[in-house]
């Protein structure tokens, strides 16, 4: 019953769309005053989401999860967003994840080194396998950063034979590929029933052509890296297709624009506040805005699982002019029009 | 006799290396303000070089080669610096070639709108075959900025079936092919007894990884983009094996700071000032420093063909450590120590 409500509300109306509870199943909140400027902005659109835990140090122990829990819980207090927590994935006992369990959605694993804040991420995956039996035991979503430090065109593709590993060794582990950018992951996707996949607005978006094709432009600098507009077609096709085992993740990622337009500047687009305006442009350039509830929403709440207060979303085919900045942080596309604004946020 | 000279004079004695006439066969001087910067910095440690004509509006008048030669020749006044100035193809009367012949050494084909200052170039490049059959019977070479409109990483792959068409079509012209980049290039050298290329410093030491692989290096970002580290290994293989083919060209790019660290960072590498000692670097690295003088001069004076006074400078296998800015221009690898300096230049 529950479901065909959500149907009759996806239903496109004339120039409208209704999305039931909005999930990001990957955000980057950080901390302080950082966190300040960008949590509300997830919170004001989306129904929840996941937050990453890698943060310096990063969230890997009790005391640490509390502490972030109290920050972000007080910074989305009222706005009927539900934070889902993660931990870093380092090895943990059987006593430790049980006490963590009912704070935490999923963990995550990071390769040492390969993005920002993972410097002490895993470097020998076979030492976390008795913990990721533990995960699996205990029904914990592993969530994998996929990319290996080889060429960073091919990190993500050398990284799929260790998704294949783990799919095999653990066949009752839920584990989602974070952030896929390729042909090849996409394929993936179908040959294990617990593999699962995240993908952003961003690589739904660019290609490397849009990075450094023309002049460079730093605010699409992002890992992974998006590749070829092959690739992007292979994206756009499995997300607006409305496949069951890809779900909507930003990997919103804010830094100063000090840290975007500088010599050594930093991975991450953002694209929290304009996320759900971008993905109805996109799935409806494609005449597919029918499958975006179930991206954006229904696939997250079956695949982990979770449950979610309700949180009703109204985007209109109506231009909006991406602002400048939010805060110090620049969005991805800003001072650009697109066709799809938010025209209703309520608690429904 | 003078070939025995040369080759006694670039034999390394110890720790010190002499080069006879370094020539840079691929050079950006702008004009102006940064002509006054960039121009002298070349001209001290090079004997010559070729200067590119891609300024707004581009140098493809008599009027204009003239003007722009004045500005240029002032620049280089008792440098001991032969600067050999070419025309941007466009469509030429063979009237108009002969009269401009005396003061050019090559023309320069530009596809439009694929680098900096190149919106006026060609767009169908058969309208060009009278002018380019006219550069053949006068002797004189074309230079060709080898890039179609496609995905940035296939830009030269794609233009290679364009360089076999010119070199079949005029098979007594002189074609190079600038600053290649892949291992499809380098093949491709064999294949036609015509058809030659100029390869940066940048792109032997540098590959998409440098750019973003990490943090992302405006500084390192230039046209055509660095490719896989297989394709720099085959450029590598080709400059330090002395073959008979390849000249160095800078393409030594300079851009005020504020236009690379930026959103819409200029494309181009300024590495002019550092280019031998980067070039000995790369050589002394591949056991092949016995090659440098055939790659960064008798190939050049060879295939243009060119005489250009003499110039002697000495390398010795010394720390430098590169400037941070050479005015309002930041080098590449700024702050960094190389392993080699220049000791001695005179005019001998």
């Amino acid at each position: 019953m529950l479901s065909l409500v959500y149907r009759l509300l996806v239903v496109p109306m004339s120039n409208t769309l209704t999305l039931d509870t909005p999930l990001d199943m990957h955000l980057h909140f950080r901390e302080g005053d950082l966190a300040r400027v960008v949590v509300p902005l997830s919170a004001k659109y989306f129904g929840g989401g996941i937050v990453m835990p890698n943060l310096v140090p990063p969230v890997d122990t009790e005391e640490r999860l509390h502490q972030y829990r109290r920050e972000i819980d007080a910074l989305v207090e009222g706005t009927g967003f539900t934070p889902l927590y993660t931990l870093f994935l380092r090895p943990y006992t059987e006593s430790e994840l049980k006490k963590l369990r009912p704070f935490i959605t999923a963990c995550k694993l990071y390769p040492a080194g390969v993005t920002t804040n993972s410097e002490s991420g895993v470097t020998d995956l076979s030492k976390l396998f008795p913990t990721i039996a533990l995960l699996e035991e205990m029904g914990i979503p592993l969530l994998v950063h996929g990319e290996t430090h080889g060429f960073v065109l091919d990190r993500e593709k050398e990284f799929l034979p260790i998704y294949s590993q783990l799919a095999t060794t653990f066949p009752r582990l839920t584990i989602v590929m974070e952030h896929i950018t390729t042909a090849a992951a996409v394929d993936l996707l179908d040959r294990f029933d617990n593999l699962f996949a995240t993908i952003t607005v961003h690589h739904l978006l660019t290609s490397l052509d849009d990075i450094l094709g023309g002049l460079l432009n730093p605010h699409l600098f992002c890992k992974p890296i998006p590749k070829r507009p092959i690739d992007r077609q292979a994206l756009i096709a499995v997300a607006t297709a409305g496949h069951p085992k890809v779900c909507f993740g930003s990997d919103s990622a804010p830094h100063p624009r000090d840290k975007k337009e500088c010599c050594g500047c930093a991975a991450g687009v953002f694209t929290a506040p304009i996320a759900l305006q971008l993905l109805a442009t996109v799935f409806s350039e494609s005449g597919r805005l029918d499958s975006l509830q179930t991206f954006v929403s229904d696939n997250a709440r079956r695949i982990y699982p979770i449950t979610i207060d309700r949180k009703v979303i109204v985007l209109e085919n109506q231009p909006m002019v991406i602002p400048d900045t939010y805060g110090p942080v620049v969005p991805m596309w800003s001072g650009k029009t697109i066709p799809w604004r938010i025209s209703e946020v309520n608690g429904l």
